[in-house]
């Protein structure tokens, strides 16, 4: 474990449930991905975790941002953050959220849909936009959906149509799934965009970017390819797809950069045993699905965990939250043990959390106050 | 829908999403079941809605309320509830939680495992506890799962440890599940619980209580039996069961209580059809699963909705939240239709949002406050 961390959890025994981030560590992290894609620009995804202190750090570090809403374009903007290198990256935005960003001087929009194009050129006339293809998510666990994205075929249409409605119709993107363990699932994407953009090309149109998504993985409780594999896999598929004229390129990672920079402290409610029961112990943290760590619905995302007791002999468990949900549960098929000598009261760091949790978080579901959040 | 709520919307034209919410009906549903279980406490499970408003309401009525932490204790104390008119709902307490409820007079304590009765034991002496039993939830349509309750004769041992222990063994409860439309659940349960008493009562020991839970359903899309069913079949199964030597009862409704009497405000932001897809329109709100329909997981509660335009011609669509999330999808296998002329900017109210909606909203994912809330 991070030993900053580790200091500040001995040191300071903060109450728990908290989340511990190492901003040194998100820097890190920063400048690991802009190592090994030295000519993409990268756009950190705030949705990850908006904090101020992080923010602050990657403008710093002259990042720019995917923003989701007009909130989060608003913190980049408080945290110093140029309106220029911002994209408002969700397909589906409120024509108020446009008009604020626009005005706000930000003016790199995307779309999947005409009907999401024509609020962009009404409310942001002349942006910069980019399409979003739907591509395969195989290798994601944290897989994406039909919720997002096009078919080539109608992207073209609307890349047309965005040129005609006085847009600038700037690329293409596309996002192969969070926590993407394939490094395959890239190089599909791109060859798939890279034929659009010939097609683009024989109709008149030449786009100029493109926008590769994040769903680069952290390592939880395996491993997964490092990051310089990722780019390997890019590379060569560009290079392979687009020749020498290379366009200008994107990637918008949020997990990558802060998740493994974070600890969530919690703390052990209740460890039981029920009666002759066969199955495993159950054991009841103070944070569960609706305190932060939502991304264990359907245990998608299984966190490592270390305890004050590990080495001790360990028996399986399953593992829920404090509130009375039933499905409250983190845990139940996923092999997880954990050590006999548990008890309530103990402490448990979940390592991993920096990403997609404190904003998860429930308002006070069963009246538990959100978890407190210690940026070193 | 509701003619308050109607007007209020109509005259105020609130900022969505937002939660628009009739005290007045509150109090109707809170009659409505006193009236058909006369003998039976209610206990208002405050996790469906602790808003002040309600609380204070339900104070007024004489309710009692079932809490699912200390915050929630806190809550009822600060609404006016007196201390011996609450139970601490949740088998799964932190020590620190126990000593607080116990420090302000609440003695009626829930557990299920012999853990959580050494806590209460220590922290809480002389409580009255009961014990929570597993018991089948078919039938529900939020069902409660392998997290709480346990054996008929793990329970057994545990309230005759219980007195062993200078605990005051005062019952047994079950929860056949939240949203539970099958009245058979509850005859069930009774049948189980009942022979637990006789048994015990053989080996010296006579409970008193028997806590009924909640589960009571409301009308989503489809009718349900109505509540006056279910008290029949309670009071059919207490006869047959105990005979003259009817037990104490409680019961704790908490979406039966609040449910019907909000309203959720939510306002279309886009509309979009791709392409060639051969599937349905994409609705997309700007309230989805994190923003509080947290019960849309898995389809598993299926709304109601209103807009401006019923009774135009429909088509199927599936509906979605505002966030970049895959997982933010509300219903893509329900059978939903919306009318073909409904556009970005129209307003939607979901119906039978009064509970367990406000709570489980997420703090701010993607940038999105926390719905804003109005009672009337």
């Amino acid at each position: 474990m991070n030993p900053k961390i580790t200091r500040f959890l001995a040191d300071r025994q903060p109450a728990t449930p908290c989340l511990v981030l190492d901003v040194d560590q998100v820097e890190h992290r920063y400048r690991a991905i802009t190592d090994v894609l030295p000519l993409t620009r990268v756009y950190y995804a705030v949705k990850a975790n908006p904090a101020a202190p992080i923010l602050n750090r990657l403008v710093s570090l002259g990042s720019s941002f995917d923003a989701a809403s007009w909130e989060e374009i608003r913190l980049c903007l408080d945290a110093g953050a140029s309106p220029d290198h911002i994209s408002f990256g969700n397909t589906v935005k409120k024509a108020s959220a446009i008009e604020a960003a626009y005005a706000a001087g930000v003016r790199m929009f995307v779309f999947d849909s005409g009907e999401e194009l024509e609020k962009i050129a009404r409310h942001a006339p002349g942006s910069k936009v980019y399409c979003r293809l739907i591509v395969a998510n195989e290798g994601a666990e944290w897989p994406l959906s039909r919720k997002f994205g096009t078919s080539v075929s109608h992207a073209r249409d609307l890349m047309l149509r965005a040129r005609d409605m006085g847009l600038d119709p700037y690329g293409l993107s596309f996002h192969v799934g969070s926590q993407q363990t394939s490094t395959e699932a890239y190089e599909a994407a791109i060859a798939q965009v890279a034929m659009l953009f010939t097609d683009l090309s024989a109709a008149g149109l030449d786009l100029r970017m493109v926008n590769m998504g994040g769903g680069f993985p952290i390592r939880y409780r395996e491993d997964v390819p490092e990051i310089d594999q990722f780019a390997d896999t890019i590379h060569r598929a560009l290079r392979q797809h687009f020749g020498n004229n290379l366009p200008e390129t994107i990637v918008e990672p949020g997990r990558f950069i802060v998740a493994e920079a974070g600890v969530v402290s919690t703390e052990v409610v209740l460890v039981s045993k029920r009666g002759n029961d066969k199955g495993p112990r159950w054991v009841y943290l103070d944070i569960g699905r609706f305190g932060g760590l939502a991304e264990t619905e359907g245990e998608s995302i299984r966190y490592a965990l270390r305890t004050g007791h590990d080495g001790d002999e360990t028996g399986p468990v399953a593992i829920a939250g404090p509130t009375c949900d039933g499905a409250d549960i983190m845990y139940e098929k996923a092999p997880y043990a954990l050590p006999l000598s548990l008890r309530a009261g103990d402490r448990i760091e979940v390592l991993g959390t920096g990403a997609y949790v404190t904003t998860y978080c429930s308002t006070r579901f069963n009246g538990f106050a959100p978890l407190e959040e210690h940026y070193l």
